[in-house]
């Protein structure tokens, strides 16, 4: 028998949304007749947008034709979505990016776990409490052990200060999941500014900043001065644009971002996310970039802003409804997830089951995102207008909780 | 500054199919008129067979409307496909494969390069000499280094014979990339008689098993008694079924294999791999697994079947034409690989450029996959028949070698 790695030990064996989805069918089977709203688990529900649908079956049309077949493509993406990504996504923000700091991948959940093979065993890493579970996994099972977390709780506004110890990496995530919230510009310019201090690397998560609509919320984190030098961004077609069966997200990583290899020699991370791309990647589908590429066209962007102001407005109804039973509330305003909190002494996981029984709603328990999501619950806006109707409906007649 | 991941600094700067990118594009500089027949890199050329396209773009509509759309799927890959691949893929064979014991993913490469994730740092692995560059990248990346090459030459008939010393893992690859060369039954019996004795894991490359002809040539592993003791199995549409530009390939990781975790825990890696792909992956693009199932459908299938049988009609011209020439073949019969070997002295740099100079005509050195690939050539079988009948004109009329 082999040894294997010895870290995967150090994860919990079950990720939770396969524990939530294991309770909800416990439930249908006790409930066979249950008509259970989901509002648990952030995925899209409408429908692939027409102009974009459109460009995915011209490229299989493309794929079925020998004198337009696609082989594989570049790694990295091809050129026309790396630049549909410069003048769709930078350019209306005044940020300059170059096609060659783009790499497309299938997803932001393989980016952000993949990206910690660039940095040495011994960094230390700081992570938000409550957190995307993929942060911490990944780095675990790389045997990465010293992890700092800062709490993002109702104490703090869910925007902490700098820490005061040096981390090498921090991983920050705005709009944040789970809890909803954002960082200001001011804000982020202090984490940036912190970074440049420390020598530190900002992993900056902005998958869901399709669904920010204030201006002093950065879209980008290369909105703030100096983050070039600091930090990698990861943003996804998943949520802006209803890809999470399609699968297509990219990373940035800027030209001036360096680190220092075992010998002491400076080396480009640009560089090295390339080499590692290469080795262990072969590119997206080509389809799936055409796809991608009409998110920018000027109907297809037209269509994703829709969609994601349907599912802004979903966020506003719960967030209303939540309130008006005497529930505080957090976040959904520049993203789809609210996030409860509930009353003194309830636990996240009570909340669940008690969620599941009395209205059949699945959502996601606060604590499945670390200890200090404890006592917090996650609802998602990503679904049917009016089965949310229906759900807080259920939740005001069977719900006694303030 | 953070310090980086040491070990990047022991892999070559630049990967193999990059380096003759940029050579070819450095010729074309120098020779803009020139007609170049590309016989390198092994991308196939055919479109996707109707059948197969026709289930691509039935997905896509589906993805277009609300009450068919599909958002996130299993990581592991839908049923659906998990299902087709064992009844198309095992049955015929006689193997006994069960659907959870397949994980559908993007590519071979990727599971061929995140595989080692799952083995201690200090496992001793055994690489064939030349090999496919990505088996020994990824693990060097991960900072394995207790490496041993089993020479695969003309020598040992391309089938050498077990180990005397251990090894933990062995990565073997038939029908072979880059030599074109199989193993046959008796002689993959002999290693896994080596694994079962040793307790070493054999990784089965088997992405080109769709080119065998000879039922004495396993097309799958799992056709050696035992096998499902000790082997993990990789196989990909890319050259199967044209995917190269769509993206699907699967690997089986049997219940039966086991592994040693640091505190001597026998661990499943069946359930590492499925925690692997569930924390850093998010499950294949939906329309590309409906194509891949499509594979499978009687006409899907009769299609893919002619486009392998053109190009292995391809490989026997380019062995037929090269022998004409004097030259000693290798490989090519139960592959889309020609292995050739150069006439004394010849080094396949040399070769490269020769046969760019001379005819414009792009292969890859064999020393580009290992030092035992030195004075050996690899020509793929991919191309257009025309083409590459042009191709084996131009050096019939332009080299004179033996």
């Amino acid at each position: 028998m082999i040894n294997v790695n010895p870290h995967f030990s150090q994860i919990k064996p079950t990720y939770l949304f396969a524990q939530i989805r294991q309770k909800t069918e416990a439930y249908l089977q006790q409930n066979p007749e249950a008509d259970i709203i989901y509002m648990g688990i952030g995925d899209v529900t409408l429908p692939i947008s027409n102009a974009v649908i459109t460009a995915f079956e011209k490229a299989g049309d493309e794929m079925g034709q020998k004198e337009s077949f696609h082989g594989y493509g570049p790694e990295q993406g091809y050129g026309f979505l790396r630049e549909a990504i410069v003048r769709g996504e930078y350019e209306p923000l005044d940020v300059e990016i170059e096609a060659s700091e783009i790499f497309v991948s299938d997803g932001s959940k393989c980016d952000v776990g993949n990206i910690q093979e660039l940095f040495s065993e011994s960094c230390r890493i700081a992570l938000g409490n409550p957190v995307y579970p993929v942060y911490l996994d990944s780095n675990l099972m790389a045997g990465r052990t010293d992890i700092v977390y800062i709490p993002f709780t109702a104490e703090n506004n869910f925007a902490p200060l700098p820490l005061k110890e040096h981390v090498d990496v921090i991983y920050l995530c705005s709009p944040n999941n789970p809890t909803g919230t954002v960082l200001t510009k001011s804000q982020l310019q202090a984490w940036v500014d912190y970074a440049k201090k420390e020598g530190s690397l900002i992993l900056f998560d902005s998958a869901y900043s399709a669904f920010i609509s204030d201006p002093e919320v950065p879209k980008s984190i290369y909105e703030i001065p100096g983050a070039r030098e600091v930090a990698i961004e990861f943003k996804s077609f998943s949520k802006t644009a209803g890809f999470t069966g399609l699968r297509c997200a990219f990373t940035v990583v800027p030209h001036e971002l360096k680190g220092l290899d075992g010998e002491g020699n400076v080396v480009s991370l640009n560089a090295m996310w390339n080499r590692r791309q290469c080795t262990k990647f072969n590119g997206v589908s080509y389809p799936v970039q055409r796809a991608a590429a009409a998110v920018y066209s000027p109907v297809g962007w037209r269509e994703v802003k829709d969609q994601v102001r349907y599912y802004r407005e979903n966020a506003r109804m719960i967030r209303d409804g939540l309130q008006e039973m005497g529930l505080t509330v957090y976040g959904g305003e520049h993203a789809p997830y609210v996030w409860v909190k509930l009353p003194d002494g309830v636990k996240s996981f009570e909340f669940f089951d008690l969620l599941l029984d009395r209205c059949a709603i699945v959502g996601t328990p606060g604590v499945g995102f670390g200890s200090c999501g404890e006592g917090y619950f996650r609802l998602s806006a990503f679904g049917d207008t009016e089965r949310i109707k229906m759900g807080l409906e259920r939740m005001k007649e069977n719900l006694r909780l303030v």
